[in-house]
């Protein structure tokens, strides 16, 4: 294989990311992209960029015999089904997060790939900041020593709307889910309990959905650490995503980014413009350095860099918080899943 | 009276800054101070800074006629006692925190110095930085409107020795009680659940007493805030004290101060100097500006600063994170007396 | 015209970047570049990201019919001729800085590109530099008011070969111009004198050729202002980058620009990596935005950004700033040009 | 001596901090003070911080045989007869910057004081600003090896009175000579040559008295070193006192000083509150540091920190700066008394 023929299922934002990436590749090549919502600005788009093949039918482009791997952008209810239909096909895949909002049909689809040997990648971007890269590097070299705690900040600029709320499967499974994975990342090591604190402050909508807009999620880690994830739905100074990692040795912190490096001074103070707005301003290189590692593990049978597990432990933490705030107690991932059905069965009684 | 007359019981480091500050001070005079080891370098000490009298016994300095007010610095087993003492003698009283390790004591010495109708201040220094003060206008003023999370870093460059350890009543009363009382006074709300994580990670001798030297604490609000306090007892890159306090229409945060404002860039990179030292030179100001306030209650009749009812509800916040810890969920404050008597009564079972 | 059809003189480091950029282009595609040496190394790149038509010989691109304009980044020594040629043929010219080390002879071309009707554009990168565009927009939104101090710092991370030193025209025509052409773009304002100091303090390489490492000079400004532009060849924490405007409103200044925003703290003190390696990662997105404008004035008759004028004043000002070295007195532009002739009239005597 | 027995001349901003300094030590003492306006807010703070002896003339101050120092924080135009009195007296003296706006007078005092074996420190604070000194710490210790550049910022938060201006001497000698002389403590390295630019851009007044409010001077040091000062007399967003030190191995940069270190997140972008006010604050410790070493050095015969030669120096850039604004040239700092003469002939012709 020269060169990865790639199919993109979803052409959202995400979607429509990854294929402008694939652009700049000289080692794969974007055969074909599928959408049910094929407008015309999407059209004019896949023209634009010089998609080959535009199809409504997810089928045309999983099941296509010219392409090796697929990109699923598609909601997250798609994505079980897309991934085992993949597999099936003998395609790679690389899938967005969450793969579920299940985590035992995760199980289900992960255990489908490992059948059909194929490669398996979860859009964990966030892996591939720069920043948080960098902090992984001296967690790994020894410059802060043992981790001891971990804390990361992720506030979102605004509230999604309605339509997403209703779908999104909750805060944590929707948004405090990257901060699941990166916080194994950070420290290589599994989260073993959950606390979560949670509050509708931000909109009342989010309890409509029965969900929170404002959460502190306190970890607890194999290796003995306690990490402390702070999030809301709406920061109004902007997108804010820090990270620290506190150990034996030392700190190591990621302030935010910002689109200059402007300070201005008058007589009102000093200040400075809001962070880089959002995800896709904020990950702009994460987006693309995380295709570098998929076709890699792709083409020159490189590891994985955010494999199936990585997708499953961190929907598994979810379900924790989520059932740690319904239940009003710290809640161990190992007994999650057991959890989640007498939890079930209760309400359903 | 035109002057405060003082007199300090304790001259260990808190009790030497207090004599100092209150020498540079126009309506207060320092008459007479006690400490059972009067050392030579002591003796020496307060011929310098020149204090009048010299006591062995407390008691020299809290029945003396000559004294107004009193300056609790002794050992924390010894407040609860001295606060009766003083409120007997009709003196005003500011006394270190905790008032006691044992919350049920505190709240019967705060019983007497009703009775008695005299001041009491509890030494929470903290309150006067100007940084949290700050922070405090910013909510007060509406600037970043309503809270939704208060976060407090509070990190020393060294554990205590283990001497203090064993009498120091553990992490939560001892360290975290300051945080406790942060947070209720930037949000302005009392704190109505805990729970906390606790690990030995810095030091065994931590476990032998058992107490944590590492921990994060989660705070619900009356408000319906949300709190989180991280903790260690050896941060080697210096003390750590930062704030943050985000809500409806911003963020207020506080980091922390250095000795300086010099960068050097090296060939190695880009580096300042650690933060100031420990809390004698970062609170260095905040210990003379809540002498301020003590005298001014003293004096004129203003209002106090920080009463004796502050320092009851830290310390059942602080009681409340010990019961969370051992009991491994949250508990609310309401309930923590109650639960404290019956774990005690199952240890002792 | 749909798509502007370019050619590319001169394949070192900025032609490779210009050539990568255009890949990315919807609205201009590579046609062909030349290089007198064409190594194995650029052939191999060469196919990789595309170029159709790879020539020794430059004049094989400038004369090329099916080709509309043309970006010069071979030597100085060439750009006249080179941009003569191309007047000749009718194609518009992007031409790297400066235009000449003979503000005379770039005088000269300046008129045929006139007389032919073609555009020119200088490559004046760092106006596109997020940073400084966002300073020249609050002087033009009046946030800093008229502008009193303009402080530009410009200092490379290490000195460059000796063979480069040898043909570099000296330090103000080679690396001061971009802080001179800054410098009129920040404050709108002409320079009309010129004091230079300079010394050979990084490396005795640069007195054999009569050039200095190290230099601050003073500009004039026609609207009142001064400004201030320091320099040196090695900064060893690497590609220092600072600008600063300071008005009668305000101050507006650009810090730096690092590799990532994270911050270690370790016994040893608080530190960061160095600022981004040199002018290739600094000005990576004005490389590419200088083009759109480039591309946006071939194809829609958009306003040049950086025209013919901008590259003679920046030119005029480096050889001021060279004669007032040379003569130890402040040399005002309007007679730069006159006093070097008698300059060189001396020294020929 | 146990104590040095102080008298100060002069009860303005300064002399009054002086006085209140003097009161926290243990080894000084403040037994008068003179002031020809005693205002009845001045005997009342005399009474308040307990200045044993109030003079209206200064002479009874200086020539008190219980005074063993004097601090002379009087109008300049009164310092060198003071010195003169007060060495003829035999008492040490501590004289506010600068000696006298004649360099020829500061000469002739300095003679006298050498004659009368008394100790001259001269009031230049800056050089014991916590950021300052340890930048020179760092050049010391050889951090940042040889220095290279030196860049002295320093704008005043608002123009003084024109009262003020008009006795003032001038932006060179009252305000850039504290530059001058951070700028010699810095490097250990005299000025030789100096070029100043300057202008009336903040307020018209400064013209009537021939004066100007901007300015940027331009320092040959004797080690070859660069050194470059900008001054603004109103820097609306506060008090800008910068400096960083450039060398063969890194940099030393000092940032301001500010109230607080919070930063504020709203909707209008991130914010913090301007710098420390003015001198009073930004230089409120150093104020009590140059104190320290005036009294060790009268009381145990330390090294004068800053001695008369230092005065002297600063003064003699400080008319070099001056002429080279008036004739628009270098002045060589050993041809500047000589030129005074030369261009006060001509003036005066």
């Amino acid at each position: 294989m020269e060169k990865v023929r790639i199919g993109i299922i979803g052409l959202g934002r995400i979607g429509k990311i990854h294929a402008e990436n694939l652009r700049y590749r000289d080692d794969a090549v974007l055969v074909a992209a599928s959408d049910p919502f094929l407008t015309a600005e999407t059209r004019e788009w896949a023209a634009r960029i010089g998609v080959r093949r535009l199809e409504k039918d997810s089928g045309a482009v999983v099941g296509a015999p010219d392409i090796d791997a697929v990109l699923i952008c598609s909601p997250t209810d798609t994505h079980v089904p897309l991934i085992e239909q993949a597999a099936a096909y003998g395609k790679h895949i690389f899938c967005e997060k969450p793969v579920s909002l299940d985590v035992r049909e995760t199980a289900r689809a992960l255990e489908k790939v490992r059948q059909a040997g194929v490669k398996l990648q979860i859009g964990f971007n966030r892996r591939f900041d720069r920043n948080f890269r960098r902090i992984r590097e001296h967690v790994l070299n020894g410059t802060i020593g043992a981790p001891h705690l971990v804390k990361i900040t992720s506030r979102d600029p605004a509230p999604p709307t309605e339509t997403y709320i209703a779908s999104s499967g909750g805060l944590f499974i929707d948004m405090t889910i990257h901060d699941f994975d990166l916080a194994r990342y950070l420290t290589g090591s599994e989260v073993t309990e959950v606390y979560a604190q949670g509050a509708v402050l931000v909109d009342p909508v989010f309890a409509k959905y029965g969900d929170v807009d404002t959460a502190v999620v306190t970890l607890k880690f194999a290796s003995g650490a306690i990490g402390v994830i702070d999030n809301s739905r709406r920061a109004v100074y902007g997108y804010d995503q820090r990270v620290e990692v506190f150990g034996s040795g030392g700190s190591a912190a990621a302030a935010n980014e910002f689109p200059n490096a402007v300070e201005v001074g008058t007589d009102a103070g000093i200040s400075r413009d809001k962070p880089l707005h959002f995800f896709l301003e904020r990950y702009r290189d994460a987006y693309r350095d995380e295709l570098d590692r998929f076709v890699a593990s792709v083409l020159r049978d490189e590891p994985i860099a955010v494999d199936g597990s990585d997708g499953y432990q961190a929907e598994l933490i979810a379900l924790a918080a989520r059932l740690s705030l319904r239940t009003g107690r710290p809640v161990r991932t190992a007994e999650a899943l057991e959890l989640a059905e007498r939890v079930n069965a209760d309400a359903g009684a």
